[in-house]
């Protein structure tokens, strides 16, 4: 009987029926646990050539979700065009992932299984080699990101490239531009982002680190005065980078001119040892394996380690020869820039982990079945639930509108660059409160839905094998560094309570604060809405929206006029701010959605398609966020159990289009990364082998048996006479 | 200057000033990265030392949060009582948590850095020691169980008291309990749980694994058919039992009778080795490190394995030796019985799990400091910030709650047994209903509850040192398993409708449901509330909870009638039905709470700590269910406002009773787990020692630096010419 377990198996595991020969390692499976330690290792090897063939992703010989996919109502090339933006993005996008994913070097199925000083040697192997690939096949830049992302695992040149020297480029002067860059460029140096200590995050001007100028030597004297002042947390920091870009009190003449960047050297480039007076370490694991343990997050000490003058990051101000701090004439705006770029980033990335995760639970739950019908029969698709459609389809539909809402964050960022160039700084508290509220609610939608997909995954989302832990331990620091989400959405409210108190003296509000001009009519609209068809009229959504966010923030705005001060007051109903800033920053998305919508799209049924999306997502938010809409009057309760009726037939318009519409993400089975996402849906025996491959099934019986279970169940243990 | 460092992170660090010595290994600290190996092993002494100093738990020389301590308004020890629910439980946890935490075999501080393999071995050892400690020292059931707690780590013996052992006593006749019980209790066996299997979760009737009597021998013969039939999951099963209580189809005869429990031996009680015919694996890593991967969750096979007719549990029903099936006189609802008393066990640990979290987050907030007042000075305890208190006391009061509500549970299970064993079946599906819905909010709240801790505590809470990324990896499962949440409220769901549907036919509502029978009354109650002040009145947050729940039910009842079908409509509209379950089972938490209040409690102030707690719990509520409120117009627009403010108030209330409301939960150090939980509050001291614990700081050049990162600094990548 084991054979025809085992062709079962190898059936369902590969596809195609095999004729078992007592010697094929597949045979084994069923017999595993009964021979010692051969087994085991012949099944690695079995088990490591299925991944391998696995690796480009893509159909098995039997595609489990063929008849989901037959069921698709619109053009999934086009629809992968209109998520990616352009058809030229599909395809770079496409060839990179695939080089990466045919890569041995690149695999990662065994990542959480590392220890981790092995997960970290993986990490600078990885890194290494895809620079090799890089320089041999003459990337473009773009496709060097590309590949950098399909890699898919956190490391130091995360912060070599998307801090040190974006740093550089805007805080350095030419000249230093032309002496650091190439050096970086080539990696013949590495380089960090040294900003956050042990005992300083978010608050940045409360950093310790000192830089003291001696004009004596004409150097900088770096130290670190206290135990909280140590650099904490900077990836690349801990093991690999050779240089950082640190963040210092500026003091000179015995003044303190608060933190500026400096450039300085961290281990000596003969033999990577940490230069005299600097302390390296990395801080220790962090939540889950795999995950960012792959990325060395260290700390630093400075005992009055001293750097060239030249090595203050000059652009916006100097010190002189003779220890004199002067500003340059470059405004200090054109910091603000690169904020928005590195948010802007954080947004897209929230759409690519968010639209992963749902991949992976849309195509599980079309696989998995349970319970049947009352009637009897087969079991139930667990998609076809209606509670998993109202948990799973508003985050597909959040991952969409994060994807086009960031693709309008790159257009806002370029504008603002042009902007500050011609020393027009009228939009700039706007698009940073834009960007910095946007940044804070992807993130923590995205982090809380990764996790929700993994418990929309059953039991079977708990295991590593699933790739959902990863996804989400590697995923939710997002919410804390680039600025705390609370911290950010605070700044928002402070801005949309200036807007508001401005409204009156009759400033014109700019950008995403538009709609407050409109005022007169947003206060005491009502919401026209008497069918739950009604609901679909983009008009009436946005309207609603828009009424919802103003009257919460007059509302607070009155609150905090009644308090005796204003900073009082803003602290007291602070927890009520952060609901104005979400709301605020929710009728962005919905806008950026629907005015998507507006612009053309190709495709049989792509637009409408995103239209359901669209109206999934504003009317998710409408029944979620029910209070805010009928405490502001916005809409009348009949009108929210219309907007919940009218949701649940989106749902069942979704149902049929939800595998191609993750099929949509185009990603390969290897950046997806899990078993229960892989694209032909033969969930079960991948299962079955990935188990097999865990360090405790090494042997039958485990170690610590002779001392620790046999005494125990031979009754020998050696107890003490008390 | 080395030393002065020294002398300040010693003098932060054990709460005293030391006078460095060169060979002090402490003084170590800052050369560490500039002296290759030594040093991190001097360190780790040092450190190994330093932790079992530490963990005992309890104040350090400095206690660094004796003013928050201070401004304590209530008698903490007797909040202890309350906490704990009485003197004796106090005193007897407390004997056994010191006794876990001074016992070097149960150090637990480096178990997110041990290979799998290795935390495997440290589970055997723990468990075995803990059974020799329980037989040396004479523990009495309740010592031995909390002792267990205490050592904090899943393992099989969890499964073996927790489920095989009940598992007997519920479904084994009186022989079959004397024969397998005191196997069990002397440990010369060691037995598992085996229900689930690798396609089938929830269904439980939807099983494949069959167990066929065969007369010619009278034995049974269990078989694996698929390989979805497989046993996946069981705790215990893949690597350390020798027994199991395993869950197949009952076929006898040609005919299936279902699923029935069978004891099955799975090892030699030899060797340790699967006998003929089994397979048995472990099932793989899964989420966090450290966490549930020291439990051994396997997989089995059977390939047609006999065992005696004797061997199926045949307390319920028999097979005679001739294959006739029968039924015994016991009645099915003993079973219920089990049921109760496990999800009793759950919502307990929901507040011991979510207790912790909140200890760690509210302890560390009010050590973490963070911006200034505007006007300058030093900065402000994170706990001041109404943004933290506004996300942390719901939860602390929370954890009050479930503390509360599991404790009546207990009654409940008692009188529920009772009741059984009279034969009176009445109030089985209420009590049922009810620990379904209780189980599954409190481990939803839990779960999100601790990672919403986690965040709060910044940055360092993602740090594995801070014990909140294992807190909830090993938690979250909590969520799926004895019932998956979801399926458990859709099933109180259900027998709410069909409460809702008999209040027509004057058939009076039992127990929590109760409140029903007043439906007239709350159909068109209106809440009285006028001040903010009013909410504080218990009968007015009681009947707005019970006319939220009502109306809720009874609108979602109707709408189902609407449908063409009951079925249908039970399908269409389960997303509301998941909230109207939900809005039943928070008014049961709030009403026993409310309950709990009218009790005589000691203690100075202890009660209105409590009664505060309560009101912050409820007002919590009102505020983010406003939506239900408002639909059903329960409240007015105004009186949630007044919620809002009120809830405010409540939150300052609470403040300066914060830390000391978490010290009475008395949780050890070593039970807590976290350096940002530490007792002393000394924090800072002991993350930079932690970090320096991490593998990767043994050397201070990294594994892999001269194969991947000197090649690639020293431009010496060996490119293929492409």
């Amino acid at each position: 009987m084991h054979t025809t377990t085992t062709v079962h198996i190898i059936n369902r595991g590969r596809g195609r029926v095999v004729e078992p020969t007592p010697n094929s390692p597949s045979s084994l499976l069923p017999h595993k646990s009964q021979s010692p330690l051969l087994p085991s290792l012949v099944l690695r090897i079995f088990v490591c050539e299925v991944a391998a063939r696995r690796m480009e992703g893509g159909v098995g010989e039997v595609d489990h979700l063929a008849g989901e996919r037959a069921t698709a109502q619109f053009d999934v090339e086009h629809m992968k065009v209109a998520w990616a933006g352009s058809r030229h993005a599909v395809d770079v996008a496409d060839r990179m992932a695939r080089l990466v994913a045919s890569d041995p070097v690149f695999r990662k199925d065994n990542r959480t299984m590392l220890p981790r000083k092995e997960l970290f040697k993986d990490t600078l192997r990885k890194a290494t080699h895809a620079w090799k690939r890089i320089v041999e096949l003459r990337l473009t830049e773009e496709e060097a990101n590309l590949l950098r992302l399909y890699v898919d695992q956190p490391g130091y040149v995360d912060l070599h490239w998307g801090m040190f020297v974006p740093a550089i480029k805007g805080q350095g002067t030419e000249e230093q531009q032309k002496k650091w860059l190439p050096l970086a460029y080539k990696f013949q140096i590495i380089g960090c982002y040294a900003q956050t200590e042990l005992g300083h995050g978010s608050n940045v001007q409360g950093l310790e680190t000192t830089a003291t100028f001696d004009p004596k030597t004409d150097e900088f004297v770096m130290h670190s005065p206290t135990l909280t002042s140590s650099k904490w947390w900077p990836g690349g920091l801990g093991k690999a980078s050779t240089h950082a870009v640190v963040y210092a009190r500026l003091i000179t003449e015995g003044k303190d001119y608060g933190i500026h960047g400096f450039i300085v050297q961290l281990r000596s480039l003969e033999d990577h040892s940490p230069l005299p007076g600097v302390t390296l370490g990395d801080i220790g694991g962090k939540f889950g394996s795999g995950a960012y343990n792959s990325m060395d997050n260290g700390l630093l000490r400075f005992d009055h380690v001293r750097i060239p003058r030249d090595q203050m990051l000059m652009r916006l101000s100097q010190v002189t020869k003779e220890g004199k701090y002067v500003h340059s004439d470059v405004p200090k705006q054109l910091l603000y820039g690169t904020m928005v770029f590195v948010r802007q980033t954080i947004v897209a990335d929230a759409s690519k982990a968010l639209s992963r995760a749902t991949c992976i639970a849309v195509r599980y739950s079309a696989i998995r079945k349970q319970f049947g019908p009352q009637t009897g029969g087969p079991e139930t698709q667990v998609l076809n639930y209606k509670t998993q459609q109202s948990r799973l389809f508003p985050l597909l539909a959040s991952a969409y509108a994060f994807r086009f809402v960031g693709e309008w964050l790159k257009w806002l960022y370029t504008d603002v660059m042009l902007k500050l160039e011609a020393k027009d700084f009228s939009t700039l508290q706007e698009a940073h409160a834009c960007t910095a509220g946007l940044k804070a609610v992807t993130t923590s939608v995205t982090a809380d839905g990764i996790e929700e997909c993994r418990k929309l995954c059953g039991g079977h989302g708990y295991l590593n094998s699933s790739g959902l832990p990863e996804l989400f331990a590697i995923y939710v620091p997002a919410c804390t560094y680039e600025g705390d989400n609370v911290v950010l959405l605070l700044q928002v409210a402070r801005f949309l309570m200036k807007t508001v108190s401005q409204l009156a003296s009759g400033k014109q509000p700019v950008g995403t604060t538009a709609y407050m001009g409109n005022i007169q009519y947003l206060m005491q609209c009502r919401c026209g809405v008497n069918t739950a068809e009604d609901w679909l009229n983009p008009a009436a959504i946005r309207e609603v929206f828009e009424a919802r966010a103003l009257r919460m923030a007059v509302n607070c705005a009155q609150n905090i006029n009644k308090a005796p001060g204003q900073e009082e007051g803003f602290h007291e109903l602070s927890p009520d701010l952060l609901e104005v800033a979400v709301a605020h920053v929710q009728l962005i998305i919905v806008t950026k959605f629907i005015e998507k919508l507006e612009q053309d799209i190709l495709g049989e049924g792509v637009k409408e398609q995103l239209r359901n999306l669209c109206n999934v997502y504003a009317l998710y938010l409408v029944h979620k966020h029910l209070g805010d809409f009928l405490s502001t009057g916005c809409i009348t309760a009949r009108q929210g159990a219309l907007a919940n009726e009218q949701l649940g037939k989106l749902y069942a318009q979704v149902r049929p289009n939800a595998v191609a519409l993750v099929d949509a993400f185009n990603y390969t089975d290897h950046y997806l990364g899990s078993v229960l996402g892989r694209y032909d849906g033969n969930v079960y025996p991948a299962l079955y082998e990935e188990a097999w491959k865990d360090p405790l099934n090494d042997t039958v019986v485990p170690d610590g048996y002779r001392e620790h279970l046999r005494p125990l169940l031979k009754q020998q243990l050696k107890l003490s006479r008390l």
